[in-house]
């Protein structure tokens, strides 16, 4: 079978903030091939992704993705591999092309996945998959009471990690960052794990990172998460080198990877304990898997990076489904909920959860669900697989994005489409529920189940 | 003064090929900040480069290019590397953005050494430039016979030094590449160097490259340019550790470095000997700079990377215009001649030099004019610097690209305006010729002239 047609859907809010909120826009990607559809999610910025698919060529190594990946052959997981060689040769002057092609990787993961009636994890090699604990990934509040409160939120939700980052965070002294620091651990309690993410914020600067280290260690912080920018491998080394394993932290980076050379450099060279990927940044699901096995290897952990919709989240959790010891996995937990628009470039008090099935059921904790999600579903084609519940996202979406593209008198126009709910903010609830042959109430959820989807997760979002 | 303006101006031939030829399209930047006009180019893909510079933000750490450029202060050095820290920050997620940036970040030089009347090069620290001796960078013929007249061509022209790259090099046997590297060799004499380009062909396959080996020592290659992905320092190490640095070729990389911290590793790691550096890609002249700094720290040879217009060049050369030792300069020989429009993905053979200004003169040998491109003039403000002709080509350019932007009835469409030459595939010279006030014939340019020049060259096209 041939590869027929690859569509982005571009969604965003209205408003995007300079917040570092990476669900305030996406951009998902549907393959075609045959009778067969895949899904996959780009990070990010949606609109150069898809310019690094249609632009023209420059020359012969500066060809737009879709040189690549249109009319291509589609039997079998060797296929994809060989695409994406080609993908990086006949691309290799587009820089943006990794982010593009991540998105389309995953797609012909799924594609392939379906069409076989297997997961992905298991065309990976993988002969089973393994549970993950999700630890909450949130951002700083703007005072350590505003981030007292989110680690008591965080708490409340049953989570027994959580990461904190960005926000005020290394933007002021190292005492600024201590009262952070111990905001959230006062607010989490000392059972639940606590991240950090530097957001890349004191660039080399090995220094600022050595000045907020025992106040790290003193929260007993897991990890410290990208301290400085991904490429400043000497930096990460030098933290390694001085700071003892066994007490405090560890470094984590790797999110802006976008090969999986630069994922094992930071291994190799930058002596991280934690590698994080971005599957939609990496080049896609196997080149994940390569970093995964890599680190498995080397004694490094593997985790995944996502912020963005559940699509991501579980086309990011299959690289590793099969190494037991990796054991976290980052959830987004506080999803952009489509609030009303507000002003650029202010900041605001992040708004609360507004998507039910976004949100962890308290009895994930200590373990979200007992697998990763592992099954790609069609609704129409079966209606179980590992035990959970069917997807039907596909066609739920397809119509919901189709009619956003064909700019039809119902297009809502600019919003946010991560329809993995059917919360106040979904586009389509504005319009009335839609309904389903055989549903008429948000699926019910497993366990954690919301970790548990291929597409943007088990959605309540109906078909009309 | 602040930065009030940031143009860019792409354009191409009306056919792109698949052959390896950088100057088949090109994106231009214009920076204005008051009276003042600052010239830069950036590399590759001038549309989703244009795309990162334009496009919605996705969050705090997604922005556009502009949203670190527009409206900033322009009064001294430490203003660029304010701004390039803050694009580095603020569009960490946009992929493309380094690329975009660069041509920006020359066009900020070039513009503050015009207001103060400086060459770049000593706004960088140093106190004088040297000389450098200009390869020839060409490609590999389809055939061997085809490699050897190229190869006499080129001695013909010259030059003291060839590079040959790409074409069949590494999609056939040994013994096929061995074939053409002794026509090359045989072509250019044993009084020439010899330079091979690889263009990643090999990918991480070290056994590959050590199969050309000896081939590559009888042909006394000077170096093995990028055999492996740029990222696949492992493989680089590999080579670099098992050969003879006495005898035969040392390897060269480093043209996709989109950050100094990648070129640094490719020295660090991967052990290069020559770090090639592309000013349009790897965030301007300064970083460059920093990446020549560290080369020269570590007994490795800066060279620049550069393929496309003598704007490229000419900015490619300040970063390491200080540095003696560094004696290469890579000079594009075959830019496109805008030859008329050929099928695309047909292997042809490359059309002959149509831009008498883009040749290089015979008494460039053995060393191409005797200080490297320094002085920024403006027509109308000085007519002279370091003893070369007066610039014209900023309005020239201007005038040119704004008839495009603008879609006038005069658009000539889809073009090639690399206007370093009045040569047939000039878009003006099809109108007829337009006259300066001051010429009407093609400018006369010292030895090795149209290798020194900030802006595209001695330009020949003319105001009307």
């Amino acid at each position: 079978m041939r590869i027929d047609a690859v569509d982005f859907f571009y969604a965003s809010l209205p408003t995007v903030t300079t917040a570092v909120d990476g669900s305030q826009d996406a951009l998902l990607v549907r393959v075609r091939s045959g009778d067969d559809i895949g899904w996959g999610e780009c990070e990010a910025s949606p609109l150069v992704s898809i310019a690094a698919f249609i632009t023209p060529p420059s020359h012969g190594a500066c060809q737009p993705v879709s040189a690549s990946v249109l009319g291509r052959r589609l039997d079998k997981p060797e296929d994809i591999l060989a695409i994406s060689a080609d993908v990086a040769y006949r691309s290799m002057d587009v820089l943006q092309a990794s982010h593009t092609y991540s998105g389309i990787e995953m797609a012909l993961w799924d594609l392939l996945g379906k069409r076989r009636d297997v997961p992905v994890w298991s065309l990976l090699g993988y002969d089973r998959s393994h549970g993950r604990i999700p630890y909450a990934s949130i951002l700083f509040g703007d005072t350590p009471d505003e981030t007292y409160d989110r680690a008591r939120e965080i708490r409340s939700q049953g989570f027994v990690a959580a990461k904190f980052g960005w926000g005020p965070f290394g933007h002021g002294t190292p005492n600024d960052d201590a009262a952070h620091l111990f905001a959230a651990r006062n607010g989490l309690g000392n059972d639940t794990a606590l991240m950090v993410d530097a957001g890349q914020v004191w660039r080399t600067d090995v220094d600022a990172v050595r000045a907020r280290w025992d106040a790290l260690v003193d929260v007993d912080a897991t990890w410290l998460e990208e301290p400085f920018t991904g490429s400043a491998f000497d930096a990460y080394a030098a933290i390694s080198a001085s700071t003892n394993p066994s007490r405090g932290p560890r470094l984590a980076a790797g999110e802006a990877s976008h090969n999986p050379h630069m994922a094992r450099h930071l291994i190799d060279y930058g002596k991280v304990a934690y590698i994080q990927i971005d599957t939609g940044r990496v080049g896609g699901i196997h080149p994940a898997y390569e970093v995964a096995q890599h680190a498995d290897h080397g004694g490094v952990t593997y985790v995944n990076h996502t912020f963005t919709s559940h699509l991501a989240l579980s086309a990011a959790l299959q690289p590793y489904a099969g190494l037991r010891r990796h054991r976290w996995c980052e959830y987004p937990v506080a999803l952009s909920p489509g609030a009303p628009p507000r002003p650029p470039r202010t900041r605001r008090r992040r708004p609360r959860l507004g998507a039910r099935e976004a949100r962890p059921r308290r009895h994930c904790r200590p373990r979200c669900a007992g697998a990763v999600p592992t099954r790609h579903t069609d609704h129409h084609r079966r209606t179980s697989g590992m035990g959970q519940r069917p997807m039907k996202i596909d066609e739920a979406f397809a119509a919901l994005l189709d009619r956003v593209s064909s700019r039809s008198r119902h297009s809502p126009g600019p919003m946010f489409a991560l329809v993995t709910s059917a919360g106040p903010w979904s586009p389509l609830a504005h319009r009335g529920p839609a309904r389903t042959r055989r549903d008429n109430a948000p699926t019910e959820q497993k366990p954690g189940g919301s970790c548990s989807g291929w597409s943007p997760g088990n959605s309540a979002v109906q078909r009309g």
